[in-house]
């Protein structure tokens, strides 16, 4: 097991009609003049907002709104709401949305404490201060609710880009997975593909006898597993959303990946196809997941293998691990059918003449891309071909 | 799934010679006169008492040391501690040791902010502030380290009891695996079962439809299991101690026990065997925990057949499930023993006649006790019969 830390400081306030507390929570972690950040008019029209709004009122909190988010944020209102928190003298930012919402929060929380331009954390720079954010979770995702990263896409050349820093890591998250009940089925299954990335992206490692990690994980995969059906079949199955809404937090505050070496070569693939493409991050896991394990199964079949017997319910084939191996992508690839989302370039409306650019716009040079195997511009281009 | 809040805001620091880091982690978060907290000659004899004082000397930290824990720690320490910290402006405890230092140091530190009888925070009231708590960790077992509670034994009538409040959590806890390397393995089987017990508390619950939290369960339950003999066998197998190690902290910082009804009745049976015969507490509950699921068992079959199939590898017997739910409780036994965990009373020199004793000082009165079946002082005779 590889030396770490594990820090995850959010204070979680999950169920039934807790945004209604939001008030209470702000004053008890200090805010007082409150930037409230949302996206588009889901959280208007739901009332969402009237009821946020009306804690912040009866707890004294002043504050000012900010709307607009778009999933794959963009830098331009980033910049807008860093001026009006420096303007306006703002202590506390309260994000209410999904990941894109939370994203652009925390991007804003960075860029308000900092003299430079925000954009030097997105390429690099570590964040060392950040006003407290807070978030109201409308959306099981990301994981951005209970995580120290951040994805910003800059509008000059859409480069989607990611920060990372304790700092960022949300102040408080409430969590009501009755608000997720109007997710539509395609970004209900988007975001569950998303959350089993991230716990994907840190199960595939080279260290070894990191027997509790990998446990968690593919716990938490089966339940995710167990879990989608029920929400798609049914979006109003409080305890099936519950589930997936709290999985999706777990998947991402690292608890799933502490003591070794992680991925995330198939994370940052995926962000130069939304990137250029604008099309829905999980949408985009599906079709680069399976095919990043395609290219690097051989260098660990029987890791591969235990992906399948262990989260998948393959039974080993101990004569043939592979065979095994290549049954557990393919469960995979049928689980991702079955929710409904894309598995290749065309569904996505990509096209296989644009891998080079998005090669290109990797800016890797001469370093390698990812953990597991290290990725060339060689194999990252045999990737995105195996994805077409 | 309950509503429920999750917050476990504790710094992690895991891994190889990271106690040498603590005079760092100190001026970090800001104490500046430590108390310096601990058991044994132990600690002195290995040295680490040496790098500690060392690492604080290099950091500027002034400190003054409190040494002379004993396991099931004593009030009488505590007046003591609470005293120095009052007299000298302590403003951090710095615990070195296992669970019982850190349980003392949090009690000091609760007492040292109030102007009343610590021991009134273990009779049921709130612990709303305390001086930070930092821990260097010796031994894998009460997750005290990474939770809210203490558990403290008065000397006037050895009655044992906890506290818990969110102002117990430790601000950091330093985790090197190596440290435990000399623990015995009698004390290191102690520690196992306490920490599955921590688990198991959570895992019979009357709550349905909590899926990850399951999953989470039994994804550590098997964890510890694999990784108990290795540790007994090779008591300097790092991977293993990591493993084991980190599995105590996430076994009771409460990960495994959100949306749902807990029990405990278990561990309050226990505390009076501990308090009354001084027995290690892991001791104590290989004895109760088998007592009560036998009693329990019939509540509800399926989730003990679960346990049976999921944790213990058994086949389900599917036209009985009830003999399936045996076996699981059978395995859980055997591994007890083989681990080298007494189960039944006389191995802990508990006598059969000391039984009303043990239910009277419990002070139960019209209470019941426990969740999964709530207990009345017959059914806890009952169940301390079963453990003879």
């Amino acid at each position: 097991m590889e030396n770490f830390n594990f820090y995850s400081p959010t204070y979680f306030i999950f169920g039934k009609g807790r945004e209604n507390e939001v008030g209470e929570w702000i004053n008890r972690f200090g805010g007082s003049k409150v930037l409230v950040h949302y996206g588009g008019s889901s959280a208007v029209k739901s009332g969402l907002l009237d009821r946020v709004k009306a804690s912040l009122k009866k707890n004294n909190i002043d504050f000012i709104e900010l709307g607009g988010v778009k999933p794959n944020p963009r830098s331009g209102l980033v910049y807008k709401g860093i001026e009006i928190c420096k303007r306006e003298g703002i202590d506390f930012l309260l994000a209410v949305g999904g990941g894109s919402v939370i994203d652009s929060a925390k991007a804003i929380a960075a860029g308000a404490l900092y003299d430079g331009d925000f954009w030097d954390f997105y390429c690099g720079k570590e964040v060392e201060k950040a006003l407290p954010v807070g978030t109201i979770l409308t959306l099981a995702a990301a994981g951005s609710e209970g995580s120290d990263g951040s994805v910003i896409t800059h509008e000059n050349g859409m480069l989607k880009r990611s920060a990372a820093g304790d700092a960022l890591r949300p102040t408080f998250s409430i969590m009501n997975p009755e608000l997720t009940f109007t997710v539509s089925p395609y970004q209900t299954a988007c975001g569950i593909t998303d959350m089993m990335a991230h716990v994907m992206e840190r199960y595939f490692t080279n260290t070894k006898e990191v027997e509790v990690t990998d446990r968690l994980c593919e716990g938490l995969l089966v339940a995710i597993i167990n879990e989608a059906p029920k929400v798609l079949a049914r979006p109003d199955d409080y305890n099936a959303r519950a589930n997936i809404m709290w999985a999706g937090t777990i998947a991402h505050n690292d608890i799933c990946g502490v003591g070794r070496e992680q991925d995330w070569a198939t994370h940052k693939m995926e962000h130069e196809l939304s990137g250029l493409y604008d099309v829905a991050h999980g949408a985009g896991l599906a079709v680069m997941f399976p095919a990043w394990m395609k290219y690097v199964m051989q260098h660990d079949v029987m890791r591969f293998a235990q992906f399948a017997v262990r989260v998948w319910g393959c039974e080993m084939d101990f004569q043939h691990p592979e065979n095994t191996a290549k049954k557990g992508i393919e469960k995979f690839e049928q689980f991702l059918v079955s929710i409904g989302m894309p598995i290749r370039f065309e569904q996505l409306g990509a096209k296989p003449e644009d891998i080079p650019i998005l090669v290109k716009n990797m800016q890797l040079g001469d370093r390698t891309l990812g953990n597991f195997v290290k990725l060339t511009e060689e194999d990252i281009t045999k990737i995105y071909e195996l994805a077409v």
